[in-house]
């Protein structure tokens, strides 16, 4: 007769995902920089959502078979999409939004009801909202843009949307910057679309130029003064050196975690209207 | 002028999710029944790892090409199989264990320091565990094993490495019944292997009569005695009709629950120790 032992104390159960999860991801490679894991998986589970945004690294060799893989996953309800995949992706949406197509490139996309994959781009939209939530402006202002590559390309399609009386970019890519004012100039917007660099009410750091090498600074320091707002849309290292010395010159400034949380809402709403089929012509018209 | 506002208060950032983290998922289809993401997640954290295991749902139909994709995700460090895919994965193996090989079949994969996918079936070692765990003995005994399926075959494999006398199996498809037994006769091991039903110290239900229908009982009353030990693979219900009428005769119960959580340790060991390229020659001989 053996000596018979009582059952062992249940293990601890997580009180964050289980077998009826929804996944959302974010794709891109690398991708341990990213935040949006840390920061959308809050916002999802407030709104009472059982849901987790995880993080997936994938290469770009492995990008045309992975891809259109993972978005038959049954329970993938959303992507965030961040470099370098934003423009690569674009194939594989059943529908893009009219920034995604104006800019040629999506960073969020989300399963409708009825098993379409939606695409958007929220780049701009978060820049122009860290802008306009510090209660500044933008219809009727000069913007001097600096970049023309992937998010200075969202930021000018949206700032169109907001009516500068001036959209000047720079970018030393002389051939990107003619191909982005071409593309803007198509749109018709009632708005003065400049190539180069001058005086602005409004300045946008859309370079990478004080992220990797965080001494760098995107324009001379006698550029900055009070009366001038400064968006760094680089988010490491905060402050960037180009919002250290705006603030010392007395300017408004806007970092680029600004820009981030301030589309996490947004992104969060597109993922929930397009998932319960809820998304309005407003957002995909025609 | 304007009339400027402060930046917002920063957004919540998650305390279990971020760039950095190291995915695991299951893969079955249905999926939200899976236990898991809530027990292995808090499993894996407990080691220190910013890790979660995630529900991944595939349909049996797109696993051809969703499976071999998924494991180049690069951030995808292993996986637990369920229904309907412990036998369909295995040609995605670059290496399995001795019971995967012996069974057919794997539960659970880790990619290994070298990028190897190495796999092992641990259906067999929770069900020993969880017995042995109550202080019985299985060496010299006599089982009856109920079912020759996915679970039955892995349970009957593990069996053969704990030298019961004598391991006695039952299942109403009697051409899968021959075919687990012609199995488990090749592999030699000292114990004496029978199809059929009849007396035993050691009762194990890995049928799944009791799950579907949970009036059912798959053993007469009769059957059940204080001298028995009576464990029932099935989760839900807890317990089953089987297990409350071997209590009510005085077995000692064993539960599905049990099975499950003495797993854990077990895979959280494999996934860590394939990971960091520690696993042995005792575990992949050959």
């Amino acid at each position: 007769m053996n000596a018979h032992l009582p059952p062992p104390p249940r293990r601890p159960s997580s009180d964050f995902v289980n077998g009826t999860t929804r996944l959302f991801g974010i794709v891109g490679h690398p991708i341990s920089q990213a935040r949006s894991p840390e920061a959308i998986t809050p916002a999802l589970q407030a709104r009472g959502l059982n849901a987790l945004l995880v993080p997936i690294d994938i290469a770009p060799a492995d990008l045309p078979e992975l891809f259109p893989a993972l978005l038959r996953i049954g329970n993938l309800d959303g992507l965030v999409i961040t470099v370098p995949h934003k423009a690569a992706i674009m194939p594989w949406l059943d529908r893009a939004g009219p920034r995604a197509i104006a800019a040629g490139a999506a960073s969020v996309l989300a399963r409708s009801a009825d098993g379409q994959w939606l695409g958007e781009l929220f780049d701009g939209t978060g820049c122009c909202a860290s802008i306009e939530n510090r209660g500044v402006g933008i219809a009727g202002s000069t913007v001097q843009l600096l970049g023309a590559g992937g998010a200075g390309s969202a930021i000018a399609v949206e700032m169109l949307a907001r009516a500068p009386a001036t959209l000047r970019i720079h970018d030393p890519d002389t051939d990107r910057l003619e191909t982005l004012t071409a593309r803007l100039e198509k749109l018709n917007a009632p708005v003065k679309i400049e190539a180069g660099f001058g005086p602005a009410d409004i300045l946008v750091n859309a370079s990478p130029v004080g992220m990797q090498a965080p001494d760098d600074c995107p324009v001379p320091a006698s550029y900055l003064k009070p009366d001038l707002v400064v968006m760094d849309c680089v988010i490491e290292p905060d402050p960037t050196r180009l919002l250290r010395l705006a603030r010392e010159a007395g300017s408004l400034t806007i970092g680029g975690w600004e820009m981030f949380d301030s589309q996490i809402d947004a992104v969060c709403d597109f993922f929930t209207h397009v998932n319960e089929g809820k998304i309005g012509d407003v957002i995909f018209p025609g």
